[in-house]
């Protein structure tokens, strides 16, 4: 498997002409600093000047026609440069920071981060912060060092977030535990920047003693919150342990009284969840410092078709937003949030991150530039990445029991209540007092009341454990899909008809090391390996959202009426969201 | 003399009643946390509520008539919060948070930190960011780690900057140089928040080795900017060095540059330098974010009879700003800048540095908390201060070789020429080719010119080094006056007529080990000691500002029209500003 994707992947990765991106220290050693002086002082040339355009003024809200001279990775001046070198025609065009994302899960987007860095670049994002849950889920901290490792040879600057909540739940079996010592060794890091979202929102309401000392290992650092619907007092509490931002306002009232109480509001355009129309109203003039915008979650099919922090700044203009403004939100607010020294604006002694865009309401990417280096135009790379491939323990990570349809059995004790999930909804209900099929003695799915096997399969340590159930909603009349990318612990989750197709799928899906699967009559109908942790592909952003395309459409060919069968299985096991899972340790419900 | 002072300042230091200040930790230890949840929760009580107070927040700019509840030295709750406890009655006032001076020379003060403390507690300070190159200048590394030990003792949150630039230049003799690794050394405490102000402009605009490896040991810290004037190209160059703030703008036309620019505008008002007036168009609804006020030098004059950041503010609101925006400025906007966590507004989680206002438009202070603790009520402290002296070496740092008259001879060939003075500026002039007065072969005195000697005597090292040479200005016409207040290595300078008063002078600030002095006919006629560091008294700040006042009045009598001689003297060293000046090393001029 892994031969072959290589394979494929190297067809993207080559070409003749494109230098291999490097990136720079962007030191005081005395040459750097030394070149950067010169070119400021006009004695002697910059690497490259932007000559001619509309220069976009964070800090003034001004457009102001000059030219940018870059030296050594920064910017050396803006203004009457004018020294013969390398010249880049900016004229009618717009020069302003490159975008960045405070909160992103880079998993989400199904790929290797080369992959994701691909598909963003063009788009102008120029950093992100990300929280590496689901990959310290599976690997633990090794897994994070991982990513880490390829983080820095990208061009893109990319910040993390240590964990603060792996497990989710004690009701989940993760491959690794994030503890306090995870997160104090992770916090030591230069690339951490902070805590990662405090979902616990019940554990930072009762002080609970291992989030106290991962709090406490934050100290003067930034601690992202992630708080649904939590207001008034029990906001308060929460408020307790001292987080300085949330992303999860749905509401304008919610986020207005988020902000007043001093956190910073991340407006959220995910793939699924779309905050941005129902908050933009809270950027007024005298909070707008204390918004910015972040994509959370974006699967691989909305960053090809939509874009990333690109897509959200235009539609923030489209719903009004002036466009300078918008684009500060996107910029210097999330730079200056995160404690990024030297990116976010436009200015001299600033890293050289920019987006040059042919209009500033439509927010399209002409080029993109990291630490001066032209990396992307026309929504294309021009910088070849370095070979960054996940280590290779990183992709066998599938450590599954030997099965039987003995192990996919329903306590018949938990046959009378069905987990009942919804169209484009992770919170499920509970369906309780239900007469069960039996067959033989079993517990049996019956297609014609829709009521299905669920099987959540323990898969990090050959446990062998297996939590099983009803659960009603997907539909389908024949067949199995199954998936091992299931919110937050990551075993193989797999609903079906019967155990033969049920075994074939979760089978195949271990041959895969992690991936997609759908089964019918025993026979694999579709499959699309996520080798990387069994969350992620190693092939190309295009090829993935393509692969899961057919996935959703083999499952609809099964009989689902689910418009996403495959992202609703993602979060059927994820043990903190009411009402109703099946985790790999039984049936939970509140 | 160390006996005397200690025994006044008992006098003021005991009262029978008030408890002695005592500083929390504010940790993330289950207990505190506990105390603070169960607090926020209502299911406990609060240590102290704030009722019914109009509540300042920075964040929205409302006020909400509210209780704020605080418990474990952190706000917990705001707003329904009644359960019985330790009321304090706030109707009819506002609760805001405690005020920031971002940028302060404590020693400018003249009293050693707890007098300091005693000054502005009162007046509503909550927090200082201190660039300690005075203390520095006399006694190195260990100097400032005197100040750090009796700051950690204070119902203030005193941080520090590592000075960027002792020596100030290579034409005067401090007692120790701060160099790379003593910068490298003082970032590694947790008060250290950043690069102090980095005055250097032409060595920043040269890429000096040494100064470059100080830009880099503060990487991803703050760097405080000093660049008075600086503007185009020379500003771009500066940037170069990845400053982030700027306290020198004198006009709103500079400082609207520097703010385009990226920095941080710091609006001063000083003792002496005051920009509040020119400044304050600057902070508009766009770029408000980015400016803060902060006071650099103050005198015990002005914090006695004007305040601190109170007064500040006060005379922002009479200028026309609006009293929340003024306060959001120097409160949050300051604490954003230094990256302070969990102060500069009122919101759950935040420590609980408070101030209470009877009125908004007034900023007259009621009543400062400091980590929930009622620290200042009506212009007093209601605690007293740990003892908390500066440690014994401290207070003997005159090293003076012997002097003799010959070792304050003027050579001829300096005499030439004199450094004219002028009333309120530090910025001096050059008077050339003239006609020294010599008598029995020695350059002398002339009063009836105006010519005085000026001597400058190293006093760290008992070199017996001595810069001597005319002045112009003061207008003495009898007996010598003396300071080792002389910016910025702080030697010990004296102007005078004849050189048995100058040595009598100069013996008498050796023998109080620093101090301001005023001799007539070879006997002292008024004396300020100010033995800490040879720059600070050891006495209340109403002593001292009495002291200062005494001495400028002996100096008057002595024939100076100048309304501050000893204001001018501490300056007339200060090797970095034109155009003459006269160091230990001898006659500078540019």
């Amino acid at each position: 498997m892994p031969g072959t994707t290589n394979g494929q992947a190297e067809v993207l990765r080559q070409s003749d002409s494109r230098p291999v991106f490097q990136r720079q220290s962007l030191s005081f050693t005395s040459t750097d600093w030394r070149r950067r002086i010169v070119a400021a002082r006009k004695t002697g040339p910059a690497d490259t000047t932007l000559a001619g355009g509309q220069v976009v003024n964070v800090f003034t809200g001004e457009l102001e026609e000059a030219n940018v001279a870059i030296a050594g990775g920064r910017i050396a001046g803006i203004g009457d440069y004018s020294r013969p070198g390398h010249y880049i025609d900016c004229r009618g065009k717009f020069i302003a920071p490159s975008f960045i994302d405070p909160h992103i899960h880079l998993e989400s987007s199904l790929v290797w981060l080369p992959e994701f860095v691909r598909a963003v670049v063009p788009r102008g994002t120029g950093a992100v912060v990300t929280d590496p849950h689901e990959i310290a889920n599976v690997a633990g901290l090794g897994g994070v060092q991982a990513m880490r490792d390829v983080s820095a040879l990208m061009p893109l600057r990319i910040g993390f977030t240590a964990p603060s909540c792996v497990p989710a739940s004690a009701m989940e079996s993760p491959g690794a535990v994030f503890g306090p010592r995870e997160v104090a060794e992770m916090l030591t890091w230069p690339e951490t920047l902070g805590l990662g979202e405090l979902m616990n929102v019940i554990g930072a309401g009762s002080g609970d003693s291992p989030m106290g000392m991962k709090l406490a290992a934050a100290d003067g650092r930034r601690r992202d919150g992630h708080a649904p619907r939590v207001t008034g007092t029990t906001l308060q509490t929460y408020l307790a342990s001292g987080v300085h931002s949330d992303h999860e306002s749905t509401t304008l009232e919610e986020a207005y009284e988020k902000l007043r109480n001093g956190l910073m509001i991340m407006i959220r355009e995910g793939t699924t969840e779309r905050n941005l129309r129902e908050l933009l109203p809270l950027a007024t003039g005298y909070t707008q410092s204390r918004c910015t915008f972040c994509s959370d979650d974006r699967d691989c099919h909305t960053l090809i078709h939509e874009g990333h922090i690109d897509s959200i700044i235009r539609s923030a203009i489209a719903g009004g937003l002036d466009p300078v403004q918008a684009i500060r939100m996107a910029t210097w607010n999330a730079a200056d949030y995160w404690r990024l020294d030297g990116v976010g604006a436009v200015a001299p002694g600033y890293e050289a991150n920019l987006v040059v865009l042919d209009s500033l309401e439509e927010v399209n990417v002409h080029m993109t530039l990291f630490q001066g280096q032209i990396v992307a135009q026309d929504g294309q790379m021009t910088v070849d990445l370095p070979d960054a491939p996940p280590p290779d323990w990183l992709t066998s990570t599938i450590n599954l029991a030997p099965l039987t349809a003995e192990s996919l059995r329903i306590d018949p004790r938990a046959a009378t209540k069905a987990v009942v999930v919804e169209e484009g909804q992770i919170v499920t209900q509970l369906d309780r007092n239900l007469e069960p099929r039996i067959v033989d003695g079993d517990v049996v799915s019956d297609p014609d009341r829709d009521l299905l096997k669920l099987v959540c399969v323990e898969r990090h340590k050959a446990t062998g454990r297996v939590g099983a159930g009803y659960v009603r909603g997907f539909g389908l009349r024949r067949g199995a899909i199954a998936s091992s990318i299931a919110h937050d612990a990551h075993n193989i989750v797999a609903v079906g008809i019967d155990d033969s197709d049920l075994l074939v799928a979760i089978q195949a899906i271990a041959e895969m090391q992690g991936g997609l699967v759908a089964v019918d009559n025993g026979a694999v109908i579709a499959a699309l390996p996520l080798p990387v942790g069994g969350i992620m592909s190693d092939q190309p952003l295009t090829v993935v959202a393509e692969g899961v395309q057919k996935l959703e459409e083999a499952a609809q060919s099964l009989g689902s009426s689910l418009s996403s069968p495959f992202g609703v299985l993602a979060f059927i096991a994820l043990s903190v969201i009411p009402y109703a899972r099946i985790t790999d340790k039984g049936f939970v419900s509140f």
